[in-house]
């Protein structure tokens, strides 16, 4: 039995909701009638693509940064991020005032470094790579704050950030409402665990109880998917190429793994050759520019299709942060 | 002194909007912080690219069809389109369930014509090229409408489908509205003249009286700010290359005109460099996939960027339906 753990109510959630909308975009709910006939089913894409910073973790930076006390704000922060996540804390610093520093991969994507960068924050690169690229940046992250005293923020593993990212399943959840619509399948493109864990606050809540809310993983990175199948933190094996250069955390966070425990979350792996084609259905039929990590969730309709048959989905597309050269490859494949 | 043309008044278009919105998608009004940047001034991106059928044309051609009789609709209808007109009205046709046929120049890009097959139009592709290639195609669809009494549909010149692409300025408004936010500058891609005429009528009149609306034209094809410039139809040369496929109508629409100069809309044209520019500035930093034709206006923007310093203006992004070879080459560039 998962240990019990307090989330906010939806009171509190709205709450959350509403203090970023001077910041935030509200982005579209897209219905696509092309994926509803690929599934036989009723599916809408929440294009989180089209956020600020062009990723959906800027949302949870924001709200992060915000309940920051003076003091903290005064000295700075610190965190490690693959790429999305320092995006949006560089940004939301920049908007704030708060100096940010961040330890990012060396082999992270390049938009995603500049674009940190161009937001004013301080970034070191890390090309130690054991036990794995993720786990040797966060141990540089945590030397920079002991010797500067800066905020350790991680980029996953904090109930405050996971707060934060719940507003993108709040503005879905009233986005439907105004449809009059309802969701029986949520899918959340999943890594640490900060979409999918503020997701489940939302739906498969009293707001909307008959929702699954879904984990999606790469193959070979189903960290949460093994760890809901086994009831405890699991550590997936990493031994696959994949192209989500989000999605790499090997084990979910702790905080974020108790919350999905607690909501009945399950867990669903794409295959790369599925994230490729989403990115290209991506385009060509809605327009919509999104990154690996962003479009697996469309790579899980089309991989599973069978499975959301006669349903409503809704897929979350949680950002567009891809390197040009790579974008051109995929498109033309 | 132009001929007085009865417009409807804001409450018609209201009606006419309203009427749209069970088959049309709501687009979003992006707020762009990096082109404001650039201009020193607030800009706000009109994503028309995320409509049904990629393009703003569905939302008039769907008007155009639900005014035909019963006894129209059950004939069928037949136009010319250099594309997004075909394939708006292919979609609408197909939801509507009345037969579209549609002559397109042979050289119209092969996802316009793809698109337009696979919602049921029957297509025919005219690969004469004189007095132009979208003459050409008009002379065509004339034949076919006389000899099987199809309606014949002018892709620009109708005042009903003018009156259909007013909910584009409508929508716009209303969200502008809802942010508290003026508009001085409105930046419309033009070709025959639908959407700067179907905006002018919403802009630049009792609810946006501040607002100067723009018809922005590739060089070469400058048919409606020449004859803004002349006080009467007027014919651009067309001897320059462009890619905006969808914006080389050589003359506007006699009626498109008159609209247009009853509400002191004023021409701009940009160069090809700055449309390519426009192309990549919406892949790197908003993440939405324009066409040529739908990045005019940020290209008008990027060219004559001291024109709205200080000030705020909104930008139609019409539509995205570009082959992809074509868009890879020109992000890569």
């Amino acid at each position: 039995m998962p240990t019990p753990l307090s989330t906010p109510g939806l009171k509190t959630l709205k709450k959350i909701y509403q203090s970023q909308q001077s910041y935030t975009r509200k982005t579209p709910l897209i219905h696509s009638e092309e994926l509803g006939a690929r599934v036989r089913g009723k599916v809408f894409v929440k294009a989180e693509s089209l956020q600020k910073t062009g990723a959906f973790k800027f949302r949870g930076a924001l709200h992060r940064l915000l309940q920051l006390t003076e003091q903290e704000k005064s000295r700075g922060v610190v965190a490690y991020s693959s790429g999305n996540f320092a995006r949006g804390l560089a940004a939301a610093g920049e908007i704030l005032g708060i100096d940010v520093h961040i330890v990012m991969p060396a082999d992270a994507p390049k938009n995603k470094i500049d674009s940190a960068l161009a937001h004013g924050a301080e970034v070191k690169l890390c090309d130690e790579s054991q036990p794995s690229r993720e786990e040797a940046a966060a141990a540089e992250a945590v030397k920079l704050s002991q010797q500067h005293n800066y905020s350790l923020l991680h980029p996953f593993d904090d109930a405050t950030l996971i707060q934060g990212q719940s507003a993108v399943a709040m503005e879905t959840s009233e986005q439907l409402e105004q449809l009059g619509e309802t969701c029986h399948f949520l899918l959340c493109p999943t890594g640490g665990g900060s979409l999918v864990a503020g997701s489940s606050m939302v739906f498969n809540t009293v707001n909307y109880p008959e929702t699954k809310v879904l984990a999606i993983e790469p193959s070979g990175y189903e960290g949460m998917t093994l760890s809901i199948e086994q009831g405890r933190r699991a550590r997936a094996n990493g031994n696959l190429v994949s192209s989500c250069d989000a999605l790499q955390a090997l084990s979910p966070g702790e905080t974020n793994l108790l919350i999905v425990q607690n909501s009945e979350v399950a867990g669903l792996t794409v295959d790369e050759a599925f994230v490729n084609e989403a990115i290209r259905f991506a385009a060509f039929n809605m327009k919509l520019i999104l990154e690996p990590s962003g479009a697996i969730g469309l790579g899980a309709l089309l991989q599973h299709s069978e499975k959301f048959g006669g349903k409503t989905t809704v897929i979350i597309a949680s950002g567009g942060n891809i390197d040009i050269e790579e974008y051109a490859r995929i498109i033309q494949q």
